[in-house]
């Protein structure tokens, strides 16, 4: 996330108790997990494996746990337990964090255009945005920092921006990262019944504009979908993974995380898509495969007990 | 839909600008797509391979792009955009399409036998029945034009009555059928928490008497399930498939549209279907054929690697 | 269930309009189902095939269709229909048989401590308890007799404490065994959006500490999972199935009802799982099986029609 002004890095540090080394005057624009910094950012590491990367990688602030060489240009935090230092920070400055007004159904600070319908028992967060004409279903929740084009629907019993499924693992134990992303929804979309859109880790959860999803479509945090695809019900979209323009899923396709699928591909229902598919063909089975390499396998699956019954 | 009480053609020319060809003084008696039409019905077609399937159906009135000649009994409407012409007859005539009443959560023309309980959170569209001792659990969303028989029970969280995922390419745009059918829910129904059932695009999406569907089942529009059906958990069903009485689906079973499922049949728990199938067997597997032929070949492929190892 | 105080055999003949066969002043401390039986407890049976289990089991009174000869240190209640006479006794016993407080979005018996928040549009049922710090997102629906713990989140649109799906076939029609247990979720449980668990036909549902869920998973009657697992999205667990401590089910993994599922196991994507697995392996397909055999038999198959071709 981006911060709403630049904080000085000698703040960040009182915060969480942590050591600066380097300067600590400078200004730090955002604090964001490692897949998504740039100049300015702050991220965190705590494994010794991934140092390198983090202390190479576009980030100006690391969280660290150990007092290494600060790299040039950079600054660092030196905290015990950089995963914790990191997810406070991200609770103060993500103002809201998913609360909700609990006296109202809108929260005050969402602009609604007024030409928008927002039917009964909608429960709508903080930073929200709706444009002109969109039209949201009774029961419909929309967390926190979710922003909706024009000409938008969003059936009934869906829910927009909930938190991302993305936990570090400590020893048996799950914990938990503190999403502040957001999720952006295009003009012309189309969203069904009992949908769920995550939002970011610390990223924007996109669905481009005129795509339509069905039913029971679940899209996960950070995930990327292009203009003007279709996805039939009870679809689910793995966190990151980026799907390009004019995709079209059958019902029931699951697709994995952090993969790219090319433009105008075309996934029969059931699919399961664990590598990154070439846009513009046709694809079956689980794992998905070309469809024609797929048809050839099962014809000769077909014809396997006649063969091994003469032989 | 069956328009409330017949409207001669010539009114509906004057409300799409549209000119008739043929006698404007015949009465129209409902507006429905090409597969549901009846005699006395008007349809479209925009697409010149399409003109002998519309102008031979039964339907007496057919908008259409093409100054053709008038069939024997019938009239047409010629129309430049004939499927914009349709979609807003049908948003005309469909009077509140899915509109809620926005400050009540019981839209006031509903008829809810006073045996029934409609629970916390619940909302209800306009020209909705519900009858004896049937309940709905909270924060069930039932749109426009649903009829709910006797001894029914809703879960909470369900959809009932949602728009079609029904759409025509346009170059690479989507544009949506505006959806004006209805959904009967007969008798003695149970249907989970979280399920989605949408109605017809101009015809009724129907779940016959005694049939239970578990939760997060997906129905898509115009679907006619038969009585004492089993759905379990996370079933999904393509528009207008047909599924007769007594047929049995385990969890996660995916059937695809426009197809008919025989009476009896039982589809092992994630079944992908994707042809009609014969009543009074077992099924298995995606795509899903007759158990003991699955069997056979799951058999051989087992054998496969050790076979090709000792070649 | 356990009944609130215990209640004289007697009583209970008089409430269904039994014939006490045996010793009527005897004390009945709970009402379940045959595999939940407990000694103090009241089942029944109605098929004669199954009164040796029945009579043989660990309840000390059955209500039963024939005349049989009293087992020693039991009872027997007589009715000619003892499945509608057992679900009568479950509706009078199980106080409130998932009511909600029509007026009140939450019920006044409930224990919600005053650090947890309660979100807009959330309703709630009798008997529920909320413990320290939990967070209840907006519009969910928790039913009657579902426990939480601490440090609990439920996202958006979850329904908690559902009633089984759990039907007997009486001829063609199913009749529904009315549920009467409850929901555990123990301390650090985190539940996505849209999920649905259910409550135990008259036994506990229960989620283990630390175990986190996605979105849209379906967690049926009865199932205990343990302790730090994770399920991925559209993940659904048939009724009473057990999965032990730290196993991980990635997206849309089906299991059946009524097996077991080792401590790590981990389940690739789609994964069916039809049989018991054992703990510390890899799995994949469907039907699941270790995941380095499956891969044997697809490579098996992609080299099939070249060796067809060839032969």
């Amino acid at each position: 996330m981006r911060l709403k002004e630049p904080v000085e890095l000698n703040a960040l540090a009182d915060l969480i108790g942590a050591q600066v080394l380097g300067d600590g005057t400078k200004k730090v624009f955002g604090i964001n997990e490692i897949h998504k910094v740039e100049e300015g950012d702050l991220t965190f590491v705590d494994v010794e494996k991934y140092y390198n990367k983090a202390l190479g990688s576009a980030a100006s602030f690391v969280i660290i746990n150990q007092r290494v060489e600060v790299p040039e240009g950079k600054a660092l935090l030196y905290h015990e337990q950089p995963f914790d230092a990191y997810n406070s920070l991200v609770k103060h400055f993500y103002r809201v964090y998913d609360s909700f007004d609990l006296e109202k159904r809108v929260s005050t600070e969402t602009k609604i255009h007024p030409s928008a319908v927002i039917h009964q028992g909608v429960v709508i967060g903080h930073d929200v945005t709706i444009g002109e004409n969109s039209v949201i279903f009774p029961n419909v929740v929309i967390y926190d920092n979710v922003h909706i084009g024009k000409n938008v629907i969003v059936h009934a019993g869906s829910v927009i921006g909930g938190q991302a499924f993305y936990f570090s693992k400590k020893e048996k134990r799950y914990e938990k990262w503190h999403s502040c992303g957001s999720v952006i929804i295009e003009n012309n979309v189309e969203i069904g019944s009992c949908c769920s859109i995550d939002k970011g880790v610390s990223g924007i959860t996109r669905i481009g504009e005129g795509t339509k999803l069905d039913n029971h479509v679940h899209v996960g945090h950070g995930v990327v979908i292009g203009k003007n695809c279709l996805f039939a019900a009870q679809c689910g979209i793995g966190g990151k993974t980026i799907i390009e323009d004019d995709v079209v899923c059958w019902g029931q396709v699951g697709i994995t995380k952090d993969i790219r699928i090319g433009q105008g591909a075309v996934l029969s229902a059931q699919c399961g898509v664990s590598k990154s598919l070439k846009g513009g063909r046709a694809y079956y089975g689980s794992p998905a495969r070309e469809l024609k390499v797929v048809q050839k396998e099962l014809a000769a699956l077909r014809s396997l007990p006649a063969y091994f019954k003469k032989g």
